[in-house]
């Protein structure tokens, strides 16, 4: 039997990490399997951690950096760090009160928290729960309008940037899940959507192909991107890159930024590690360009290195679902506090007093 | 005991390589060790498995790939997908009705099936039992006539082309399969060499060598290959060849297509793993020469690497034989189903529509 | 239960690593994984080992080594042996002795000891222990009087030079000493300080970071380091080097020499392995510049290593602690009794009648 | 309980390499822990196992090999084939007839057996043993009328060649056989020797090292080999060398010929593979010098790769000694069967009738 979520802080969490392992008494196996596992048989989950663990950190000395912050700003907007919480779907696959928890641990420590369009609870609901910097994560709806509206509906809930993945057209599930037995619980279903009818997907004619000709018909493109830049007046960031020609193309057709990501390794397995994807990106981009790092964040450290390798902040997906599961909004808070120092103490030892200090200088492959 | 082998498709499969374990349960363990293992210590079996895993597949953004499909032609024939069945030998150690399951599967799924010159039954038998397009792999035999009767017989019986396998001249056997007693059983004669009488190989003078003088006295060479060109209009692969020399040779020499294969690691232990030999071997042979890959796949996504590396369409071994072991030629075409989907969903997420579209820059070394 | 330490050379030990699998049984478990385990996950404390590992040293024949000798100086000092007793804090969680019984170790095998800020015995009283040469290793205390009465005191009593480690402002805990129970006893205080009040932190603002406004407050900074060079005549040596930069700004700054050092994996998680980290500070610095090398040294053989690759002389952290608590000052000496005829052997072996012998000709990477 | 030799060959054995792991049924414990293990913590053991799997054998087609062979000449003496029988101490340790099987297995085989100065039987009884050519291995002797005594009778009982063992001044045990509580038995002593009183060492001075000036003192210099190369008219080999400098510098002094070596690393841990040293070497000597590789062949594919990247010839080592503690002469002759098929074979495939067909372009790193 998997335990209730604690309130109050586990004395045996020690360092972020810690609650990957703490959270396996906290979440019903296949449900663990679900969240852990990534797509087919975790080939780029397990590259995306050996990515991290190749790099090594150079500690500077004799550095002032009692002046040391950890503050930002993305596209105009400021962070107090550089750590943002991943649009992760269903969260009552965690705890109960699933969002609502996240958001109220996104404010204790001025965390921007990236809702889903997947959400168990309504984004609306989720503006409400608390009261730092939010965006929205949008997947394209099979029809347009359905789109605008979720569009249209972030920003009059006060959503300040736009998140459009585009790296899940289709998603290869995960074998571990599988085995599992996991199946999605019925409460689990996407509050955001609840307002618009499912759309069928087309039959397909005979000798058609239930990828090109089904489940593709309905995934965006260049066309679809371009209206969607019109129809907003918010930031719109794209999530899912991982080819520096996607990235150069993206930026010449006006987006916000990019996050760089392979979603975790939840979709296509086999694809690279976002880390090693991210310094040819950076330099498709030039500096300044805006962009992010996603999947495979389990430590200070990680960002640390992210941020040296051309990352201007970092997502974290799987541990906040750990979090949650274990302790709630207290778990998140408490993991993003961990997280945070873990940093701040890379960046000490390293030498770098703002964010801006790190950069390639600062690390080295192991 | 081993099981019988299903009626029905097994809900425990989840994808292509699901049917490598599970075919434990339907074959003697002496007989699976046969199947499985490699020549000699397995290197080269492990080989193949480590140079696709070096690989990962670029997921690309926004492209439209409504109209993809799997269509390619090889040498002017077409194909509803670049997935063949490769020419295994002995199928009754899977399935009592053996290569003629492994037809029908084909024909349900329009691949083109390799019939092997050791098959269990008749190349008529064979050809009578699928309609899918069929190629004919030839053994060279002792005597011309032999060879020569082969050729005539599968050009009679509609075989569209003939493959001459080149890199078993002799075999090193499999330490794996001798461990675990392995013998091949009376049943498993080679029924397309029925009516050849076994020629005996020359007596050895004192110092000869069992493998100079001995077994390859009657190994092809450059002339019986010419030889060969000349009494055929089919078209004539190669399969076996590693070394880009070899095959600027035999392009020169005027065969249709080569098939990069190491034999799936069953001749020589510690020949190269066959992706690896491939891109020299592209680059040797050039642009538009066809080209297959055998040796070493065991998913869509292993497929998709090898056409990104230079390869116009691969073979399907070992997974051939453990799923017609699992289910007849229900296996087999689930086997082939699940492959092409797999492709399909790489090539969709890889933003490739077309084969065409795949290639080198889809990929990346992990 | 752990034993008490021997009073006889244990006749288990054949070779200087074995002291580190002998002192678990003299070692309560949690005093052990705190003496053996590095900061975090040990990702640093494993990479030295590994960078040790990567290397091969040539055998060279037909050398005349008949006037063989390990002898160097170091800035001047001649020393028997390349080989000094790293500074260790708290010795008394080895041994009531502590570093009393180091001294004498050190005394009796002609070793200089670098005695800790941080030991269980005043300087004075490890001076009085042992008459071999002694260095004083000097932690900045956040006032500089402290500091100078330090620099003052190890002056006084005779130490011949002044080891100021930079690395360790502040120190990521390690997860395996955490997770055994390890607390530092009640009768593991810093003798050196007690005559200095405990100085309280700074109380932190709102916003304030734990790690930039609170620990590194007290943190030494180029300007610290200027006055203490004019605060000594001894020789003043920085531990804690990993960077070529810092490297070069040291020298450049009037320092007598350097230490390559990570702590021996104790204080940044995934910092680079010291001696991967060699070559470019002996780039750096140039030939002829006093550098040592501490962290990972297990073997005669891995101080072999380190000189070939630009090391002047080596450290011993660990292996003396692990010593130490299996049989006290004699252990101590006999393990560097081990290491200095395992360090000739490979010396005779390559050909090098002298350290000045060993050069990156000396090795290859295997 | 260890068994008595076999007086058959054992059917399980299907490989040369299997006589490793039966031998633990033919040898005790400390024994075989001794012959298995190398120096230190094997680490140079692994190293050249390493090094073999490393490198992959390219198959090559259509080759007419039907005229191949092993033959060569080694500085003008025709043999059989290229693998020898390397100079193994102490016979007796595996076989109570020792090296009176080895040279009945030898002369069965066509073998050139190299007998060891430290062999059980004396070298004229193991040269009426056998009728093969044999070579004699020379461990310099602390005085020169006895290096100068073994050097005369081994010219006298018919060797046709010197090999003169450089790499072993000094040996660092085998921690592996030292906890396996292995002690050489009383009747291991060297036959060859018996005639000469021991050579106590000098006396040490206080402050000498007992590798310096003690052990190293009667280890053979430049000068030595000078002398002895004016003291025999036989063929003189060295073996032991791994840098290409020692074997420029030794080819200039006039040696005939050179084995590279690390003892089957049993002289110092960490010392490189000897295949990993090999390239350089043959770089360093040049095309047409004789070159001999030993350590860490367990196959005929591992000699076929030491022939691609430069030697002439191998020795066997290690395996010699496994297969005569499980059968004596018979199992000797059965390994070098074994072995030589095993080269045969890899030669057929590889299209290489003859050694001389062996290159540089049949390899390439997997």
């Amino acid at each position: 039997m998997s335990q209730p979520p604690l309130s109050r802080i586990p004395p045996e969490i020690r360092c972020a990490q810690d609650y990957e392992a703490l959270a396996e008494h906290f979440l019903a196996p296949p449900t663990l399997a679900y969240i852990a596992g990534g797509s087919g048989r975790d080939v780029t989950l397990a590259a995306n951690a050996a990515a991290f663990a190749a790099w090594r950190i150079y500690p500077r000395l004799l550095r002032d950096v009692t002046a040391g912050h950890t503050r930002l700003a993305l596209a105009g907007q400021p962070f107090a760090h550089p750590l943002l919480l991943a649009p992760v779907a269903f969260q009552k696959l965690a705890h109960a009160q699933a969002e609502i928890e996240t958001a109220r641990a996104a404010e204790a420590t001025q965390t921007c928290m990236v809702a889903s369009t997947l959400s168990s609870f309504a984004l609306e609901d989720i503006a409400r729960a608390g009261k730092a910097m939010r965006w929205f994560q949008l997947y394209f709806q099979p029809q347009r309008d359905a789109t605008l509206d979720l569009v249209q509906r972030a920003e009059a809930a006060g959503y300040a940037a736009l998140v459009v993945t585009l790296d899940a057209s289709i998603q290869l599930p995960s074998l571990r899940a599988q085995r599992a037995g996991f199946a999605m619980p019925a409460d689990c279903a996407p509050a955001n959507l609840a307002r618009h009818a499912a759309v069928a997907l087309p039959a397909l004619a005979p000798g058609d192909s239930r990828i090109f000709q089904g489940a593709m018909q309905t995934a965006p493109t260049w066309a679809d991107l371009d209206w969607l830049l019109g129809q907003t007046r918010l930031p719109l960031w794209v999530k899912g890159v991982l080819h520096p020609q996607d990235a150069a193309d993206l930026k010449a057709r006006g987006v916000t930024g990019l996050i760089v990501s392979n979603h975790g390794g939840r979709t296509l397995d086999g694809a690279p590690a976002s880390l090693d994807a991210l310094p040819a990106i950076r330099a498709a981009v030039g500096a300044g360009f805006p962009l992010l790092l996603d999947s495979g964040i389990r430590s200070g450290g990680d960002a640390f290195k992210a941020l040296a390798l051309g990352a201007d902040a970092v997502l974290i997906g799987r541990l906040q679902m750990h979090a949650l599961s274990v302790a709630g909004a207290l778990g998140v808070a408490h993991l993003l506090k961990l997280l945070r120092e873990e940093l701040e103490a890379c960046m000490a030892l390293a030498g770098c007093a703002t964010l801006a200090d790190i950069g390639p200088h600062s690390v080295v492959r192991g």
